[in-house]
């Protein structure tokens, strides 16, 4: 199995390595809040997208109140609301958790049929190597499955995450031209940003959408750029400061990331 | 106890909350490497202090193969040999970890008389208030008794910095007027930098300094600076690639910070 799924990773590039420390703004991942805040409950939005759109093209995340999941793509924002309706994002909305960067890929692999999200997890494996670093994650192509999800707004007192995806809408698309994208981070960044992959997914037609669950893959092209530069602006509201954020929430982050 | 404490602790100043958010470069905290790459022995150094210099005029760290411990002060930077003697950085010499800013204190306190490194950290605990946020800290005194430590230069292969501080050399100082430098950072970093404070020393004459290990304090001026800009460069180096940066070294860094 393992050979199979190496074999239909065609590695095109191969990345750049020592250009990596001295890139400045390219492949710098900007973050706003961190994902146990957002476990937390600590929805309120920090920065307006016009702002966030200074720091990145592309990237994954919120909006205030967690109404819906964030897809940035080639400097073009979306909201996949709990409706299922994908709409561009105003430049006045606040985002209370975000990452986004400069997308500059660094390596480009061709993908065969992939039948789980378990094995396209392998498959990128195989590309990224070096798990100590941030990757940025960009796959094109036609896919035989995708279910995502999407949260619906919440009001206050906001509940934790993991209470919030009990209630979350999921959708099922076939046969569906589009785009996954997103982050893998490092585990030693547990309790800052999700550990391992984080992906969401919005369709060519930008009609469909949302934080990836399950998918199947007929063909793509994977795109990813090694980031060694990651900064991080921490909310001054009340709820961050009174947050309680020095626990260990690996299991309520598995919980509420599927 | 506890009530003598806060009520030796004045506050001059208080946090100017609303443009903490909006801060530029003053107080983002620029780090090297991770503290879990550190105690696994990745002491080879990435970036020169000629670079980190434009990151902050104040920090701590460490130097290329391990060799003492950074002081960085008022734009001066100083090596702290485990032979005990001070010297001025040379800015072509590498750090492997290293966390600097540009210090603008927000908050302005005088300290009464502080027995020991415990009270001194209750103390700071009723100044810093949030602990969601890092802090940068100064603290200029006459010091009773200030006991510190520095680390040997190492050669390779690496030895994890568990084994390095086993022959630690460790210095007493008594009646010194100086300077205590560091950083509160939250628990949620854990991994990536030392929750808690991490606080080094340096004595008025620049003669004597290192990693604070336990101190009683006469009188002081305590001068801290809220961060909620945290920017970090990981390291292109064969030796952080292959680290085993994932697991909890909480306890070995506990050990190492002693």
């Amino acid at each position: 199995m393992k050979n199979t799924i190496r074999t239909a990773v065609i590695l095109v590039c191969l990345i750049f390595g020592s250009t990596l420390a001295s890139a400045q703004s390219a492949n710098e991942i900007y973050q706003v809040s961190t994902i146990n805040a957002l476990l937390q409950g600590v929805y309120d939005g920090e920065i307006t997208f016009k702002e966030l759109k200074q720091h990145g093209d592309f990237g994954i995340g919120t909006f205030n109140a967690l109404d819906g999941e964030m897809i940035g793509l080639g400097g073009q924002f979306y909201q996949v609301k709990s409706s299922g309706q994908v709409l561009p994002v105003n430049n006045s909305i606040k985002t209370p958790f975000a990452a986004v960067l400069y997308f500059k890929p660094q390596r480009v692999a061709e993908l065969g049929a992939v039948q789980d999200y378990d094995q396209l997890q392998e498959s990128l494996n195989s590309i990224i190597n070096d798990q100590n670093y941030f990757y940025a994650i960009r796959i094109d192509g036609l896919f035989t499955y995708v279910k995502t999800r999407s949260v619906p707004a919440q009001s206050k007192p906001y509940r934790p995450l993991t209470e919030v995806t009990k209630t979350q809408a999921v959708f099922e698309f076939e046969n569906v031209r589009g785009t996954v994208i997103g982050f893998w981070c490092p585990k030693y960044v547990n309790g800052v940003n999700v550990p391992g992959y984080h992906l969401h997914f919005i369709s060519d037609d930008r009609k469909q959408g949302g934080h990836l669950l399950a998918i199947s893959l007929l063909s793509g092209k994977v795109q990813i750029a090694r980031i060694t530069n990651f900064r991080m602006v921490l909310p001054g509201a009340e709820d961050f400061r009174n947050a309680a954020l020095g626990k260990d929430y690996s299991k309520d982050l598995q919980t509420a990331e599927q």
